[in-house]
């Protein structure tokens, strides 16, 4: 039983509903099924974008996750993980982490290039990980253990460009994953000088990227984290990256205009710009993916020892709404639901986060092009999220509350909001989507480590109007 | 002889085709015409931004600028010159120059904040201003012998928050002109470390000024110089700073969307999207002025002596346009057109960049309000430019040639281009547009000093496409 699905440049398997992927520059494609086990062959030829053809070949049961096994078994060396080298910056943060273990995993050669500053945060504001987490050199040699396999370590800050430039010429990326930035909101409205700490770190830093590529490793295809927050709350439909618009009789495709509501979404918007003209002036080939609120825990990696364990925030500063109100939930603390709480953001599972950064890298942009990803899988509203714990607590024993406390933020509490993210899934992301089951297993972490709760970091402490060019000195 | 004007918020004095402006905020207004002198004497009565009814009453001869007499006569301080402190950073440059010279004539106390670095660029890249310039110190001493105003200088950098917040907390401004940036296309497309100098002191100063207004001066109506390079070349009409987006069903007015040219014009896009957020979270008024490629030497108050000339730059790096076709008219140079010369953009007289900032500093934008203007009084090819220097030279017995050379920079030769620019007109601008006179006495300034002329500074030598990490360390 053979069916042929397209002979265009996409298609979509729809032998089951559980299986709805398509590929990029796929030109042939034909599913077999064994009528014995019911095992599904998928051949798919493709285009890699120096236009060579190549052909993969996948078995799998319907609902399996076809596409990284025909990346796997695909005779091409740029959707073959094999001798690819991805040099994660960021790769010691909570995403990055993930992510540098996850491709290390798939058979990447990884390096982490990180400044470790995000640590020294920390101490500064005198704040902690829920979850005791090990020195980078000790998480990479864990790993060596475990695997055996070897993550690079480059230790110093991307806006010292000799040193970002040793880095290239030492390791030479095929792929850059660009998670190194100040990512905080409230961080980057401490104060004056964090504000503009943010904004010079994240835009030069990301500068210093996109001259280095274009120096050393002009063909090396740039992912770069952006955020949902990047659009604001428009009163129309968000697209991903561009839209359409018809003026006065005439017609264009343009960037979606941007309206960010922070210092540090506002950095995201500016290198943005940048990438965007790179790619049009020097031909880089880049990847933005406009990540929206990341939850959860564990990755298939992370979870191998606990010394591989990702951190977990939860304060004010750096924790993201979902990860707090477990938190929250887990130590009997009011969940802190900012003034109406009718302020809706896209959300997205950790695992979904290094599903999607590596679907971007097996599936590159071309040369030239500044490709926009929206990576999220559902939209809920901060009462949504509130709604969805407490139940969660409940059947834990836990006695929720939530309260609504003065908004520390200047935002709309209640807005149309309805954000496009398809482009990742027709690359083949299979979402995790946000279910009891992981919400029990989130609010169990926490269960486990609230003794390590400093309960006196939960209540947010940051007011974007009241911020001062007063350096503050405490911990905030 | 009484008529009624208007009794809405604007209205417009059609007495005679030279008298067209229009106020804002205006309620009331009457003219009253003298029959033995023909005199008009204009009443008009106002709401100023604290909503405080004003009136105003000037007179004048038909044709005459009766608006800022309107002004001066007001008893309005917001309207009014009289005892308002005007900030202009950036008071050494082009603009900023004959910027600060026209408010001190018009009764505005005037600062002059200015790192002069400017001054530095010159030397290190060997060029010159085609016009001899004495120092800032001396310019400033020669003003006030001529007119008995003072300009209190200030010579800091922005970037060194200490210094800007004390000539915040001495100067005390009312209103801030900032021009203080590194404001060439070319400069920031040398290598990458002027590339990042240009994004880290533009961005940086501006954020700084920002936070100096809502610490020190909450109600200061920041007064920005943005580029209408920040909008690209769309292929719909570009708007006054934002867009009606009608899109699946749902309307939004947007900002529009940016597509910059130059590490330099995205230093611009990157403040735009700074100060409309600040605009937002704290309450900030801001006026944007997305100004065209200014031409032009001498305004009112620089051609009263020649130690208050203004510079004139017809190198490749800072010289405009046409500014840089009239010298090398005057020298016997082949005019450059870079590639097909379809090039369209805004330009604008420098006499037109003064009144423009005049007329928003006299109508500051509300509180909160993130106001932008297009800047401009006409739109040329750079092939229109060429053909009216031409005929202009051959006026003056010049034997003109134009010559297409490879196009250094990155963007298209040929395309749509129609940029609203209605909003000064509005609020009174009177253009001064290009004509065979305005050339002709371009071109004159150009032949009276082409001894100064350095040819070897005429072609273009910065390369979009060539940029690199080295640092150009001899003359470019």
């Amino acid at each position: 039983m053979a069916h042929l699905l397209s002979t265009h440049s996409t298609f979509t398997l729809t032998k089951s509903s559980k299986s709805n992927f398509k590929y990029q520059n796929c030109f042939s494609a034909v599913t077999f099924q064994n009528p014995k086990t019911s095992h599904l062959t998928l051949k798919s030829q493709f285009r890699s974008y120096q236009n060579k053809p190549f052909t993969a070949l996948a078995t799998s049961t319907i609902g399996q996750d076809i596409t990284s096994k025909a990346h796997e078994n695909s005779n091409d060396q740029f959707l073959s993980p094999k001798n690819k080298k991805v040099m994660v910056i960021g790769g010691d943060g909570y995403c990055g982490w993930a992510t540098a273990l996850h491709l290390s995993k798939k058979g990447y050669e990884v390096a982490v290039v990180d400044s470790l500053v995000r640590r020294l945060f920390d101490h500064q504001l005198g704040l902690e990980s829920l979850t005791p987490i090990v020195s980078i050199q000790n998480r990479i040699k864990r790993w060596k253990q475990l695997t055996g396999k070897t993550i690079s370590l480059y230790v110093g800050d991307i806006c010292d460009f000799e040193f970002l430039a040793e880095s290239f010429k030492s390791f030479e990326p095929d792929a850059v994953v660009h998670f190194g930035e100040q990512r905080s909101a409230p961080y980057s409205m401490i104060d004056r000088s964090r504000a503009v700490f943010t904004q010079q770190n994240n835009v030069i830093g990301t500068l210093n990227v996109l001259f280095a590529i274009k120096e050393f490793r002009e063909e090396c295809h740039l992912v770069k984290l952006g955020t949902m927050g990047e659009y604001g709350t428009p009163n129309i439909d968000i697209e991903e990256g561009y839209i359409t618009i018809t003026h006065n009789g005439r017609t264009d495709t343009l960037p979606y205009p941007k309206q960010a509501g922070s210092f540090y979404h506002l950095s995201k918007v500016h290198d943005s710009h940048n990438i965007a003209f790179t790619c049009r002036a020097w031909g880089l080939r880049v990847t933005d993916l406009n990540q929206g609120v990341v939850y959860g825990l564990r990755t298939d990696e992370t979870e191998m020892h606990e010394e591989l364990c990702n951190r977990f925030d939860y304060d004010g500063v750096f924790g993201t709404a979902l990860n707090r109100f477990c938190v929250q939930a887990a130590v009997g603390h009011p969940l802190t639901v900012y003034g109406k709480g009718g302020q809706t953001r896209g959300y997205l599972d950790i695992r979904d986060t290094v599903q999607c950064v590596e679907l971007a890298i097996a599936n590159p942009a071309n040369p030239g092009e500044f490709r926009v990803f929206n990576q999220f899988t559902e939209q809920f509203s901060v009462n949504d999220l509130a709604k969805l714990v407490t139940k969660a607590g409940e059947k834990l024993g836990l006695e929720v509350t939530a309260v609504s406390v003065p908004n520390p933020r200047v935002e709309a509490e209640e807005h149309y909001y309805n954000a496009k993210h398809t482009k990742l899934i027709e690359l083949g992301l299979i979402p995790h989507l946000l279910s009891d089951s992981l919400l029990d297993s989130v609010l169990n972490f926490a269960i486990k480590y609230k003794d390590r709760v400093d309960t006196a970091q939960i209540m947010p402490n940051v007011s974007w109007k009241k911020i001062g060019v007063k350096p503050k000195t405490v911990s905030v």
